[in-house]
């Protein structure tokens, strides 16, 4: 057998952080994998200079991490089928707004047997369908993809702070793969037989951190926001229960993916921040979007809407409460004070 | 069928702000409960005045609960006897330092088909015995005892913030009798038939709020107490399914007693709070104790201690690496760095 030829497509944020902690690892076990890894880098210019070329002679990201030193090995490219040719294992790791785009120019370009992982948060709704996007990824690239989604905070991993993640798997061995790939002295691992439940965890976490941030604005204190995870990370696994195959209890309640990324964005994180702020400086989201994230998307009310929309198509809105009343708030002008009426 | 008579035993913090809530529904309910709700209260002088005669004049516990009425059919009584005097329905809630005492007033004082419940935080720890102190009251009083714990901060209780708790029932009618006397439209009340799995939560999520103190601290992040938390609530469980029958998995993982009560603990509290101090002021729990708490015991570390000799006692000290390492932290000055090594 040859060694796995890894490559990693997106180099944002949380795609720089995890690109460091690969290119480590590769070095690690030459016996397993090629030391050479390819990031796909959307081009753009950065003070003046290509962004490729910046991290492939400092070895630093320094738009979307600065000041974090990527291993050598790391190599940036900026055409993406360049990059994923002959790679055996490739890492998926960007807004899911632009897998559609990437999808379609990989089409066709995969060879048989290669696998792939999903670090893509957010779910795929049209109507009364719903879809994680490993799942997406394998009908139309043909591909065996897992999913990993845990408590990470990019900026902590990337200090090598001790954290742990969650990696969902359809084979086994696949799974032993990308912890092998992945895991660190302060990075754990846990393997579990679930891509939906890992998958979903990450997409509705961020529906329950808006709620947090709802009470915060409230000051309602400790035992509400308290009884409003607990809420979340219920609907959270009923939701997964209800609508997905095999989806797993334990990942909600007892992985990384689950009770402990709800913890990490119900604490900090941009979703509770801003809903927070919603409360207090009484602006809707598009406005607090373009003031707090440079007009980026805030995840959780967009997830809330596609999950209210879904919810709907399958004449099931109503028995997921705190969801429906996310949506409703943020959406439809409920006043927040109704957020923990009939809970 | 007589009316139940409730009576309350303990008058701090926490339980003047639950007989707030049991003298609103006793008159709720005048069809199930006798009007006159007994409280007692260990007698002292509070601004020169008894703390008893405060309470019955002015409806406040100035002394615990400043601030907050109290309906007025909660009744101060000094005398324990007599305060419990032909009731049905015992509520006992203080420090469990002071049970042992109480005990032995009442042995031989109550009648049969008295039911309790137990709001006494903490576990009864002897050489190579654990027992929670529900049952402790079983046996010594022959009374059928249920537990009642949650993420219930008592001054957001106290004015109705939103907040749900759990209580752990021997008898569903039990349970169903102690939900009518303490639920409120803001204070939700869930069942389970756990008695044990209630009252070790209450117990045991201290160790891990002082575990989630350390990490605040040492400045780790939100990764790292995020996994701490999922680790801690993960050996509460293991511990409670080890050491006890019929421990239900869901009451850790999905009731107010378990995991909202966990986060609650490790966002605020005063075992959260001290052990940041431990870590950023580098002095001893001891001084600790006396500067932030008015020389009161903190709760987390002792009950580490007590479950740390307990495993001793059982041959599975190591089993339980995060209780493990909060009492050596705390007791035997290994190094609060050494937190999150081998967890």
């Amino acid at each position: 057998m040859g060694k796995e030829k890894v490559a990693i497509i997106g180099s944002g944020n949380w795609g720089s952080a995890i690109a460091r902690l690969a290119g480590q690892n590769v070095a690690k076990h030459p016996d397993v994998f090629d030391q050479r890894v390819p990031i796909w880098v959307f081009e753009e210019e950065f003070k003046g200079k290509k962004l490729t070329e910046i991290i492939n002679t400092t070895h630093v990201n320094e738009k979307y991490l600065p000041g974090i030193q990527l291993p050598e090995n790391i190599v940036a490219v900026p055409d993406l089928v360049e990059a994923i040719k002959g790679a055996t294992a490739l890492v998926f790791v960007m807004p899911h707004q632009f897998l559609g785009r990437i999808i379609e120019q990989l089409e066709g370009k995969i060879e048989k047997g290669v696998k792939a992982v999903s670090l893509i948060k957010g779910v795929d709704v049209k109507g009364s369908e719903i879809h994680i996007f490993a799942d997406v990824l394998e009908e139309k690239l043909g591909i065996s993809c897992s999913a990993l989604s845990g408590a990470n905070i990019a900026s902590e991993v990337a200090t090598d702070r001790f954290s742990e993640t969650t990696i969902g798997y359809r084979k086994k061995e696949e799974g032993e793969l990308w912890k092998k790939l992945f895991e660190t002295h302060n990075f754990r691992v846990d393997l579990i037989d679930d891509v939906a439940g890992v998958s979903l965890c990450g997409a509705l976490k961020n529906i329950v951190a808006v709620a947090a941030g709802f009470i915060d604005g409230l000051q309602y204190g400790n035992n509400s926001k308290a009884a409003v995870m607990r809420i979340g990370l219920i609907e959270m696994k009923n939701f997964c229960q209800e609508f997905f195959e095999n989806v797993k209890m334990e990942t909600f309640l007892e992985e990384s993916a689950g009770v402990a990324d709800l913890i990490t964005s119900c604490l900090g994180g941009r979703n509770r921040k801003c809903a927070e702020a919603f409360v207090t400086q009484k602006k809707p989201f598009d406005v607090l979007e373009k003031e707090m994230l440079n007009g980026q998307k805030l995840q959780g009310i967009h997830t809330a809407k596609e999950v209210y929309t879904f919810l709907q198509a399958r004449n099931r809105a109503g028995a997921y409460k705190l969801f429906d009343k996310v949506y409703k708030i943020s959406w439809e002008g409920m006043p927040v004070e109704q957020l923990t009426e009939g809970l």
